[in-house]
């Protein structure tokens, strides 16, 4: 990241490479084996992870567990409401990609085999909403996960670590032109081109996705964008960790 | 209600008559035009009431407004996890029950008139459930569109007062053959009959909703379980007042 | 019931403790192990009782029946046309409130393991409407489950009583702010306050759902109002006990 | 039909050439404008006509009416129990199969223009069923019309005739062989081959649905089935035009 | 058929009595069992057999098989864009009656107990249509229906033959009067009685379905239509003979 | 890309760097306005263009187009047949993120507002699947598209050229551990990662989505990928514009 970049002006006061606020909060639920609630921010996501002692039909008899995620958002959790998916009977397409993502980037840092035949099933819930919900997302299942998977492991149940890596998310982007961490929703709204990137604490890629929204980008500029998301994601892996520890 | 009734021991130490701790946060989110996060012991709502500029079809034109509400339980709001209902593809039954039990309560407390041709949409979210979670939503709810109507007021789009009564609801029943007021949910588990009462501020009935569950009741059962209803809400509703006014 | 009261003009004629002209047709279908027609005035409705030999998923194993109830309207049933619900795709949430009452309504009367590893699903499908549809409902499910369990000890599949105690439903209201029994629809519209009662034989409450419509009401009035209803359902139970011997 | 053919014997002791008993109630329910209960034996069917005034989008401005029907079977009106439609959240490909053609025969006797902008929407419920459900549909469904019509003929919303022709429906078949008319149930379930017919009061055919369901058929038994087809739907006629005139 | 009729004009130039061009390519996917695209005239139709190694489950045990169809069209194979049937979140009436009609119809000329536990599934999806897309569906699923069959036979798991005839079907209508065969999309639309017809190679017939769609028809013409269709099944068995040897 | 990459045997015995063979069909339906069969090996996508004179309700009267795009596979498409998305009655989360993918992917390459107030509707409908559908449907999709507009452009309707750019996309991901261009089913089945790259003439990029599958990956080999992607979608921009040419 140039100089030049890390001292443009955004709306909020922050530097072009500054995460939000974060704060998280354990134990948020108390029925949930893995209860937190994440901020970035005005982006509120409560992730609870469930412990279900049965595997999907496909996983029957393999001796393996499963994660999977499910996503929504509080019909008033955004600037103006919106319906409520319940209500109109279906998941928007919207929906089902984040949940598949969600779910996706936490199996790949899972050991299936270790975490036995049961499912980790992790309710992302956003309560108020103000940009990067699947990145919040994603950062929370991994703590909710990992304080799950510690409830196993003190009740004796779990004798393994099926949880191998740590995970975190973050998006990017273009505004005004120039690369930005952690988009709000003013900045994601008007911003040329978003990514969001998952990866694990080795600083390996989980997950790349690139859009181009009105802006298309070249190589370097992707560059610019990978480093910005590789400091932001460093950050949180901090803190969730802490969460984790303290819990 | 009689002395030995007062004397029962319920499982949580409460005495017959006693309601739960009630902790009410205004401002919750902050999207809404009035957001308020009501906590009845372990049953937590959030209400998130937002104006809308139009009414439903059957209104148009007819020179007044709606108020309505939806419900919903996040997954692992339960001890165990429930489908969420929007991957479902539908609301359960006792879903559109509870919500259309407290947009009927809420309408009987307005002047649709006064309100003009828009819609307060009231949600009401369950983060965590105890018992009792649809008479906390109609509590929670009345605040919520208070502070809606005091936000219209305030900015000057409204200069009617189309909310004319205070309204609240709590539910009672027989446990172990004693009527107790606040139902937590072991006691709901476990009642013989339950009822839900929602009131004035006046102290006139808007609904009553009261089932017997293994056990019926005669009349005599029946005026206690009204007394005990009556004395919470009068309690809930001081509740109300001091949260309106402090926001 | 003080008399003033008695002494209102009900539209069709009517005193104010009098029930419609009730009809009760048993065997209308011959298909159904117990079949009635019941005609409260210009309310019709067919209540079938079908044997099925299973239980629901989560009685399997439990030593114990299961009664549940299905209610719909035929789509001219009513004075204009209303949509089909199996056309629409879904059952409304008044159709859902419905069916659900009646199904608990009669689960208080019944004792289940008595009853052995078999449901009865009753339906309740009204041919014609002028009100009260959910109490002729359930008074008509009464017989029908009743005619069930005849049909099934008069084969030597029962040899215990299942059915415990008689059961009837009856709504009542203010009209013009008057107490008034088993309610047409032209009253239903205009009423100011709604409620149906259901009872026991003994004279024990059920259910009570009393419902503000735009007038709420003390509890003076509410008591009157559970006289009217514990008349009308006494006269109601004696025509239950006719038909049922008579079939 | 030679001599042979009608003297097999049927189970219920008809001859081959022989209809179910017929028994035509109209004004079986109050709202429908025209509504008639058809009885085919042990097959009931409960037809009702609505006027709507309007028509479906595509004819917007056409200066044309519209004439459609939906079938249904109650639950309990089979043998065994079937699922309710409303309740499963969709109609059976059968159900949808049934209404189009009970819609589709009937515009072949209208004419739409003189009908003006309305909608004739006809009902048709099965109440009880022994066989032949969709061709009593069609007889039934269109007295119900004649009826309607009339009805907007005497209170001179309609001064033209748009029912050109009579129409009515019945099923043939082959049952161990020989060819038969109006089978019911255990007949329709051992049949051969199986044939809905539906003819204009002029003998001309609107509807032929031949299926060979174990049993192809050809040239010379089709011939017999059609001219049996053709008595019966003749004797048909007499009873739709007395129940339309008397009333 | 009278040489008058034979000779009138058809807008494609083509005799009263002549098909439509007709190609068809086996093997047109690679993963089916049985795979054909059949081309009538601009009507194409992807018919793929797949066999599955279960039955459904009100044939488990039984020891027989099952033969059934699926039908779509692809959203943009008609002449403007229709809606996509996965989309709006159901089958049309239309469709599900024509998926029924197919399968009917090959379950006629199929022995199902020498098939094995085993399913054949066909699906019929028409890439381009014009006219008797259903009628093209069941010819075309008849030879990839014998394709499976074949392929079946060649790998040793079958040692009989369940497929006991040939079937085809076409469709013949009255064109400004006149009985012509197999219509095209502007004939159909402008047609005044529509027939599609299925028979076996022994002249049998399955299904006829004759609908008057504006001209009711007699017994004379019918008869007409029914030899129209006859000499066209007959040429059609011809070329899906040569496709089965050829393949 | 090292030599030694290039040279990995693929079991289809491709270079590393290497397209399968492309056959690009255009014309393939005649009713769409734009009509392409494209094959990438054995990936068969039939992309139809549909101009529709009218743009989605959230457009209206802002003066600009709409691009858009639906998905779907045939059910025996694969090498085992797939339930019908339409008989299910909901589109799969997968199918949903791959039709947002691919009208997300055009609008980039469109001047909305050149296209004046219609929709371009695309449908992507895969007849046999062999891996890389989704990248197969862009690039099949854009040729569509740009069919469509000549089109419009030859019959004097579009005046503009609101195709701005070329955009073409192609799967990279890592087999054994090596990176390979243009994956079929089986090397898609066995990757570690998975890359689908969406570019534009000027090698922008439009989209980028990478999933580790088992196999996180880091910076060094993004880049070999990116770089084989870039490769590949060269390639097929030369066969989309001869096909667009010579159409």
């Amino acid at each position: 990241m140039s100089d030049s970049q890390a001292q443009i002006t955004r709306h909020a006061g922050r530097l072009a490479d500054q995460l939000r606020d974060v704060r998280i909060e354990t134990a948020y639920t108390r029925h949930a084996e893995g209860s937190v609630l994440i901020r970035m921010g005005d982006t509120h996501v409560l992730c609870n992870a469930s412990v279900l002692e049965r595997v999907p039909p496909f996983l029957k008899g393999k001796e393996q567990g499963w994660v999977t995620a499910e996503y929504g958002m509080l019909p008033r959790s955004t600037h103006t409401r919106s319906d409520r998916e319940a209500a109109r009977g279906k998941q928007s397409g919207r929906t089902q990609e984040i949940q598949r993502l969600i779910g996706r980037s936490l199996r790949a840092v899972f050991d299936l085999s270790a975490l036995g035949e049961r499912t980790l099933h992790i309710d992302c819930d956003v309560l108020q909403a103000d940009g990067g919900t699947r990145c919040a997302s994603i950062t929370g299942a991994w703590i909710a996960a990992a304080l799950a998977v510690k409830h196993l492991q003190k009740n004796g149940t779990l004798t393994t670590q099926p949880l191998v890596q740590s995970l975190a998310a973050v998006s990017v982007g273009l505004v005004q032109g120039s690369p930005v961490l952690d988009l709000d929703y003013i900045e994601d709204s008007g911003c040329g081109a978003d990514m969001n990137i998952v990866m694990t604490g080795a600083g390996q890629f989980v997950e790349v996705q690139g859009t181009a929204e009105g802006q298309t980008f070249d190589r370097a500029t992707f560059n610019q964008l990978l480093d910005l998301a590789d400091k932001g994601i460093r950050e949180l892996m901090v803190l969730q960790q802490q969460a984790v520890d303290c819990a």
